[in-house]
């Protein structure tokens, strides 16, 4: 990097947690930093926070600027800019008020919020030639973002190159040969070692669509490992606790990830207002923002199987629904309840570690077929592999897991869906078996599993090589004349049976 | 109706199946219909078809228009025109002749296409002073639009009372003793007895959301009959034709509808090429024209649960990746094949009549919430009791089982969920172990029954006071610092737990 007196290397506009926290992880890997936001309150915090955590003797690398004029003449040209600030209306008022203060063509603005990617599309063919506008979404929350996040860049190429060496910088890191995160969080003390968890990923809008899936994906691992917390409490009547030590043994084998070993940690923590466990005393109505169902919804559109995602979006939408639930719980029948022996409960408990990494498979086949779907759709060019590497670690889905995702994409890019390769359907062909077993006890003791059960059907729909489709097809012709393609006629010849008629006939459309 | 010489009671524009079959339904009724098409061949199919099935000695009805003003001059006033052409720019496109051709602020345009309901709240603000948009969904293809659909009108209220005649008239007819559909299906006989199954839905686009809906039902009605289907088929090997014949049996039960019926009569349809079945002949790869597809996008956003409907759109999606389908099918192992004796497999397909019906009462359920939902946000006001009953007969979902709703909705017009009902919460009670055996045995034999089993893990969320979400929030809180609410603390107090903190505190945001 290059530090001229006074000037900065990147500039940082809104402090929010996370943004605050990108400027003092890139000042930390020895880039000099800008910062503006609207409330100067938020620029000394953050100001002071720099101080407080800088080594005796380092001078500061964090400067404040009253406004956006001051800002870009503080910065180094071609001038970057990092936009932290919340999606919407916000983002283009912020670059209106920079083509006011004289931001150049070649200057840069990269959006880190949470913009719907169709948006960015937008932004970036309306300010071609005020600046270059850039995207990046940023995952792993306001530890990531200070220590190391997950980022996936996407929108002009020439930008990329300026971007790129803070990028690398900053992203979390990942040691080239166990393929684990490399983990420190010391302020001052940034890893720089590893292979970075970032990649340019293609044109606009297309980083955001990958994280918008990456997000989708992280609810429904969220909603599997919450569904085998409830099958353990109310099925087989494990502890809270207990189940935190369930999980955390389970955090050690082929389930590793950042939201398992985070599960087993909040089961795990007691509340210190009652004693009890924590996770006992929060209210079951999940919140969410947005982006998981815009993935469900974006399956939808454009035609890709994402039950699962989509199932984990509805269960944040019953649990909102409590009153409602409190009253059925009284109305509605279930099954009487079974008793398990030592034995049967051991057995159900190890079906269900099968079980949820079996589903965990389908639900990272889903978004990484749904990315697939949508770049043929929009023509991107992406490459698998590398976004199931910048998964490996900084973001909330890591997972051991991810690297044979990246695995088998390096092996064969083309893949259609991750159950075409040979490390995953093999692994599921050993597993299935007690998955079915869990899914089937789930229905039997009257225990909710959407996510469990809607990957099953997924899977076998997959192994079906003929659907009861055609049955669909024949009502359709019925009732719509909608016509139908036969098995023994070439693709693409519609037919249309003369249902109304007396003798009915066959007729080629 | 009046006539005076040469002037008609109602126009019609665009006269393909759907149009045509309208207008001559409405010739049947008594009225007197000006109709125009762009291409002249179909104006003179309908003029044919009209004079083909006149009763001797009657006087034509139907006279044909060679512009928009011709029609216009030829219409009593205010005008009542219908249109029924392709959803989207058509529609404008002939709004804006007929302003050209002088229509009136107090004349009447009916869009009866399948026009997505916020387009049709955007055109009756747009053309307010011009005349008045009106519109109405139409539900029963080709022979409902000939012999009596279901209608769904929308729009200004003052308009209805000059469409209400009409729309009553040429409507399905259903028996009120027994609430079943009155059939007769004869040109210049048309059903005059009865309850017509229409009714004024609410304002601007709350028809076309309502016929969304009912298509989004109707999806994951048909899915649910070919998974049974399929559970018949590869699950106990049983005939096509068989299949057809228990279909047919189950028709006369609680399972009787229009969907059941005709699905008995696919299945037991002869290949005229081949003289195997026809089904077997069928390519299973399904169609959809976005119905389906827009109530699920429109539950997602709502966060209304509609999993089932959901599952029957991704049940079709899969469908058409027949290719990866044949592959798959190749290279993940399922479980190995059961042999049941004759006792087990009628058990069997005892046991799946009862899953049907749950499965079914289910995605109806799905259904009425999403429009309680989406009318609360739009303020509209729906009479569930009304909708329930329009559906009896003429469109495509018709079956008795629509008279417990409406009985239901009755008894309590805000009912939260049709699960709430005791009819329906006692049959459920009654079939529940039935279903939950189907769904067990589907995942373990590998026949994959995403809807039938998406219903039962709906059901069962519904039946949990507390879900897990209570894990998932502490999830959020713990990577997203997102808060969460306590079950012993005033709804709407947020909390955090500072995760990161050696000793972890708890803060009331």
């Amino acid at each position: 990097m290059t530090h001229h007196t006074n000037l900065s290397n990147i500039g940082v506009i809104g402090l929010g947690v996370m943004g605050k926290n990108l400027a003092l992880n890139i000042a930390d890997n020895g880039y000099h930093v800008a910062v503006f936001d609207l409330d100067t309150a938020k620029v000394n915090a953050a100001l002071e926070q720099e101080h407080q955590e800088r080594k005796a003797g380092l001078a500061p690398r964090m400067q404040a600027c009253n406004n956006l004029s001051e800002m870009l003449d503080k910065l180094v040209s071609p001038k970057v800019i990092v936009l932290s600030v919340p999606a919407g209306s916000i983002v283009d008022g912020i670059c209106n008020t920079l083509i006011e203060s004289g931001i150049n063509s070649e200057d840069i603005v990269i959006d880190t919020g949470n913009s719907l990617w169709t948006d960015t599309v937008e932004r970036e063919a309306h300010y071609q030639g005020k600046f270059k506008f850039f995207s990046s979404a940023v995952s792993g929350g306001e530890v990531g973002a200070r220590f190391g996040p997950s980022l996936m860049p996407s929108g002009d190429e020439s930008a990329w190159q300026y971007v790129a060496p803070i990028w690398n910088a900053i992203a979390a890191k990942v040691d080239s040969k166990t393929g684990l995160p490399i983990e420190r969080f010391e302020p001052g003390n940034p890893v720089t070692e590893g292979e970075p968890c970032t990649t340019y990923i293609g044109p606009a809008g297309s980083g955001h669509y990958v994280k918008m899936v990456h997000n989708g994906i992280e609810y429904a691992d969220m909603q599997l490992i919450c569904e085998a917390y409830q099958l353990l409490h109310d099925g087989i009547g494990l502890s809270t606790y207990d189940i935190g030590d369930i999980f955390k043994r389970w955090n050690q084998g082929s389930l590793n990830s950042y939201l398992m070993g985070i599960s087993a940690e909040v089961l795990q923590q007691k509340d210190p207002l009652t004693d009890k466990p924590l996770v006992e005393m929060i209210l079951d109505k999940a919140g969410q923002k947005g982006t998981g169902l815009w993935t469900a919804v974006s399956s939808l559109q454009i035609g890709c199987p994402a039950p699962t995602i989509a199932e984990a979006v509805y269960a944040r939408a019953i649990s909102t629904q409590k009153s409602l639930r409190v009253s059925l719980s009284n109305t509605l029948m279930g099954p009487q309840k079974a008793t398990l022996t030592e034995a049967e409960k051991t057995d159900f408990i190890n079906a269900l570690e099968d079980a949820l990494y079996c589903a965990k498979v389908c639900c990272y086949a889903q978004g990484f077929q749904l990315m697939a779907m949508e770049a043929k759709e929009q023509n991107w060019t992406l490459n698998f592999a590398e976004i199931a590497k910048i998964w490996r670690a900084g973001c909330i889905i890591r997972a051991t897991f991810l690297q044979s995702i990246t695995q088998a994409y390096v092996e064969n890019p083309q893949l259609a869906n991750l159950l075409m390769a040979e490390s995953f359907s093999s692994a599921l062909a050993a597993k299935q078996l007690n998955w079915r077993k869990t899914v089937a006890a789930s229905v039997m003791q009257g225990i909710p599993a959407p996510c469990i059960a809607s990957a099953v059907a997924y899977y076998d729909s997959y192994r079906c090589e003929t659907l009861p489709a055609n049955l669909l097809q024949g009502q359709r012709d019925f009732f719509g004349a909608h016509t139908f393609e036969r098995t023994d006629k070439p693709a693409g010849e519609k037919y249309h049976l003369d249902w109304s008629a007396k003798v009915r006939t066959l007729v080629k459309m």
